[in-house]
């Protein structure tokens, strides 16, 4: 049903499908990327009823505490920080402040969805570049693109990451464009550009509290850049909601953040986790990107991707299945816990037997 | 500083001021209209360490139980229902969504501030029409306007509502057209438009837990429409942020909807408070707009508002003014608890004698 109120100029316009959220069955859940443990300790006892009490008051627009806490982990400044409501937020909040008429929007064919959708809501030109053959990205398609370059590092849904080098070769060949490196799964192994942003005020680092620290469901994310930068994002985030992030979500993320220990142990684990399914899909004839990600982008030679998905899901086990063309016979699956993966295992074997 | 990376466009957007959130000093907090009273002991104590450890997952999307709660209160369908991180992020929604290019947004001179800011932000067409010499809206200069029409309802900062007939012909002569009712202050005294929903398809009822419900710091409002309402505006929702609220605030609503006791009683006693301030402040000379908020608008002759705001401030109590022309010589002044108002009323006297 199309509403007849809706602004004609949306009519077209693709909303993101985010991976399935089942409610009823219970399913081994291996289709959105969330860790398989639980937030720390430390966070799951941070909202006391004497937290809780003091919603009655808004939070601090400004995220003082966990921003001062964020800049110090960073060693920037904490007016480098700016804090959203997930990461998708700070994405939003970024596109609206970067691009526009004559700055248009460049990003890979294959990468994560929301690019293409902001770039549609807004309206704005898109330049869209393919990635090679080898499912890699090709740094330098990126140089002097008059645009603002989005590139999640690792990309997903394929895992594979760039290199500093050429990181930094495709912020210094666009220094009047904003360059934004999602980096919602670099914990996983993928190195960073934090190390650049003392160079290049032009870089916009996004980051994430739901994957490596297990708060997909506080909704927290958060970008460090440049002082300019951050200043452009945050006359965007007042002008669209600047108390954006809940006093929970700023208490969760500042817990968060005194159990570092606890989750690099966690990441640790599940690149162990994910180089055995690697190994193990591997030895049963599946193509595995080199994933530096919580998640591993497989198929199999005459296994169609869809089928796969949908063999697994009435087996109980939910992967994610991208239709788009070049990748429809892929799979995507999240790193979930040792036992999820045995399972995951074995259901594959019989369903390709 | 002015980014020179943010985009052109944006080069002259007057972002929101949202009231002083002050982190030093303990001020009697009268300034942005929160309760003076916590959520209720149910929200308090719904966040267990269970509820934090699903933390690791993404919250329901569609925020279904929340949903069924909200619609089962409000005798509509769940699909009439929209849930947002805040009601600032509906209102963002809706501008997106039922504005455009040849369909301007109509608000009044004097209102929410927010209003202009978003029609800013997505460079529409604006009719700004002037409230009447008594601060009232004239229901009749919204008639057949052909535009996207907001209307908070009781007004900010006047607190003066309209009533539902006033209402009911501003959406029968447009029928086109969305009328979106801003209803953050309703449980203090208006009239809601939610009856209403019923006969107008074009009716959107925007509503906030920040206010009577004590839960400004949760970040939780929810929108009420026909079903191609809710539609289209999770068509927009869908492409800036499909979680945008989280597990801890789609909780914290449920446990608040549980508690309807606790809340009705206490925004009994914040009307008791507001009608005993009132009478107070016109003792000492003062004009109070009659408020059907849990705020007061009012005025001294011969007293400039600033000054008054100042020398509160000096004194430890925070207020609200605002430089607006026509309301430069009001504060706003949050009814806060009993004891809060006998000392603001103390500091008036002093102030102004």
């Amino acid at each position: 049903m199309m509403s007849r109120f809706l602004h004609a100029s949306k009519h077209n316009l693709k909303a993101y499908v985010p991976g399935e959220q089942p409610r009823g069955r219970k399913y081994i859940k291996l289709n959105t990327n969330e860790s398989p443990f639980p937030p720390s300790p430390e966070v799951q006892n941070c909202l006391t009823a004497e937290v809780m009490a003091e919603n009655r008051l808004y939070p601090d627009p400004e995220m003082t505490a966990l921003r001062e806490l964020l800049a110090k982990k960073l060693c920037v400044s904490p007016k480098m920080i700016m804090v959203g409501n997930g990461s998708d937020d700070i994405l939003n909040t970024a596109f609206l402040a970067f691009a526009g008429e004559e700055t248009p929007v460049a990003f890979p064919d294959i990468t994560y969805g929301f690019y293409k959708v902001y770039a549609d809501l807004y309206q704005l030109e898109k330049k869209i570049i393919p990635l090679r053959e080898d499912f890699r990205i090709d740094a330098s398609d990126y140089f002097s693109l008059d645009s603002l370059i989005a590139i999640a590092n690792p990309n997903a849904p394929t895992g594979i990451a760039l290199t500093l080098g050429e990181i930094e070769r495709i912020l210094q060949t666009n220094p009047d464009h904003v360059v934004l490196i999602d980096e919602a799964y670099v914990a996983f192994g993928a190195d960073s550009a934090l190390p650049l942003l003392k160079d290049y005020e032009n870089l916009l680092v996004v980051r994430t509290f739901s994957k490596s620290r297990s708060l997909a469901g506080a909704r927290l994310g958060f970008a460090a850049g440049s002082e300019p930068l951050i200043e452009g994002l945050n006359r965007i985030r007042y002008s669209i909601n600047p108390y954006n992030v809940s006093r929970l979500a700023q208490r969760a993320g500042e817990a968060a953040l005194y159990s570092d220990a606890y989750y690099v142990a966690n990441v640790k684990e599940i690149c162990r986790i994910r180089e055995n399914t690697k190994t193990a899909l591997e030895a049963m004839g599946f193509e595995v990107l080199p994933s530096k990600s919580n998640f591993l982008f497989t198929r199999k030679a005459g296994c169609e991707g869809e089928k796969l998905y949908s063999k697994l899901k009435e087996r109980g086990i939910l992967v994610r299945h991208f239709s788009q063309a070049r990748i429809s016979d892929f799979i995507r699956v999240t790193v979930g816990s040792e036992g999820d993966m045995r399972i995951f295992l074995e259901n594959v074997k019989s369903v390709i037997e």
